[in-house]
């Protein structure tokens, strides 16, 4: 007998409450619609640091300290930190919690990594483990595109479906107790692939795993699409957006009306010239953490499904004929009062 | 009110079973002294695939299977996959479960992969949200030199500090109940930096971290190192076992009759001319799920604690000057039985 419903699904018996969130935007997030909704702006990408890498594990330092300090909390009352981000070796991440004297949990999720570490955080909670938990995650537009794709110097040109991975990081402190949106379910996913071999579109790579975790969400709790103000992805963009919402119609669901994605949201699309839109960890990070949390907090969205989305591929596997698998894990929280 | 014992560790209620194991060894590590412990053992280290990183991929998706159908259990029963692996972006890992249908959570610790994946497992199970839980983790010497160090074809010269990356996969199925060794408690490290820089001396790097957890799990416990038969780190190796061991002894706790390490355990050092011994999250996966679970089943071992170590750089960010950042996670595991 677990707490799981369904195959993939767990519903909290004292669902975690989301303290507070911290978010921090790069140069080009602070251009775009969402800048008044950061706590912090960079008016450099280096910030102040000798390289891009480094910048990052600035991004999660910074959100992570933010996110305490805004919630009153000193770090040795944080219990576990779960994080992770884009960099080989998840360097951005570890290098950043190398002085937060609080125990440490690694995850690779890729683009994923914000809703993994939420779903982990949630467990520890609920399970007993913890009355505090950080889940923190950033990405690098530079150090990722150095590492993924073509160095900069290179001037590369971009394909339509290709997305910008954003520079932001986001820090969310969930405690068993306090006020807050709160966390009741989470929905794990399953690691998906479509045959997607194009390293140009992730979000087609990625939305079948939305569609999959979404279906076993609304499966599992047998509710439907309307339970929901919102039904937020993390960075399928423009392109992955459309997949998903016409693959859920497919299957009888129909999203269209409650579906956003954080990589639509976050730059003014042809103003800014990204493409298909952003991507990166830091997408969900960024948004969630910070617009998202205020229409949370103002009570504007009262019921929300958060679901990050990740592509699991490196550069040199795809150079073997692979092709992209993906993942996705849900997180539905609540705005409203529980038990009341 | 949680769980915990201390600052990182949590004692379980309802105590975790290892409910099956599998190991999985290289060409190399069939011709060290475990080599009668191993469930499966390569005669090529490419085992019939046509590159290094897909034979990793291999292993892992071998050693889940192995794991499950040794116990008679069907992946429609595991309720998650914890794993992760060296390659960037944890691929080995992703190609693997990507056919598994099995809800999963990719981690990232370095070569501590199979002490993260164990705690993790563990508290999934105690705190109710799983019935059932894989915890698995590879490594592949071919693709890790390539990756983090010089390709084979270069033919670098090995310092005399440096360490064999083993090739090789561990999986572990734990249960909430059934038969098996239990784990009883696990410590979670933070990640510890004494400056080490050099990439040829991961012990180094690593056995700080491992001296913090220990010191950690023995306070938060309230015992000493009389209280397990075996020690075992991961892959420490000559070097970073003696550093360890020392660092234990100036802080009072003497761990030198109690403390192995699977690096040292896993080849015949001088023989196989592995200089400081095996490394890679492959080293403690395939020892702990081979040759000493075979010891615990049969009560050699009764009481052991079981700590993987990681070291959390890349070689990008040492060409930026920084230091190697490591971590450490305990699982105790007893092979008696509880409350008898």
């Amino acid at each position: 007998m677990t707490k799981k419903k369904g195959r993939q699904t767990v519903c909290f018996e004292n669902p975690p409450v989301i303290l507070n969130t911290y978010s921090i935007g790069g140069v080009k997030e602070s251009e775009g619609p969402l800048k008044a909704d950061f706590d912090k702006i960079l008016d450099d990408d280096k910030w102040g640091e000798d390289s891009w890498e480094k910048a990052e594990t600035k991004l999660q330092k910074e959100a992570v300290q933010g996110a305490m300090s805004g919630a009153g909390v000193q770090p040795e009352n944080v219990d576990y930190i779960f994080a992770g981000d884009l960099q080989n070796q998840c360097v951005g991440t570890h290098y950043a919690m190398r002085g937060m004297d609080i125990p440490f949990f690694g995850i690779y999720g890729a683009c994923s990594t914000m809703s993994e570490s939420m779903s982990l955080g949630a467990m520890m909670i609920d399970g007993g483990f913890a009355d505090k938990v950080l889940c923190v995650t950033s990405s690098h537009f530079c150090a990722a595109e150095k590492q993924f794709r073509f160095p900069l110097e290179y001037g590369g040109q971009r394909t339509p479906t290709s997305q910008w991975t954003v520079t932001g990081a986001g820090a969310a402190l969930l405690g068993s107790d306090g006020k807050g949106p709160r966390i009741t379910a989470v929905t794990t996913g399953k690691i998906t692939d479509y045959g997607i071999t194009d390293i140009n579109n992730m979000g087609a790579a990625m939305a079948p795993a939305a569609a999959e975790t979404l279906m076993a969400h609304f499966d599992d709790l047998n509710i439907a699409p309307d339970f929901y103000d919102l039904i937020l992805t993390g960075d399928l963009g423009v392109v992955g957006s459309d997949i998903l919402c016409d693959l859920m119609n497919k299957n009888g669901y129909n999203i269209y009306p409650k579906h956003n994605d954080c990589g639509k949201m976050i730059y003014d699309i042809k103003a800014q010239d990204v493409h298909a839109g952003g991507s990166g960890c830091g997408c969900m990070g960024s948004v969630f953490c910070g617009h998202i949390m205020k229409k949370l907090k103002n009570k504007e969205l009262k019921n929300i499904l958060v679901m990050a989305t990740g592509a699991l591929m490196n550069p040199s596997i795809l150079l073997q004929d692979e092709s992209i698998p993906g993942i996705a894990h849900a997180v539905a929280i609540t705005a409203e009062k529980i038990g009341e």
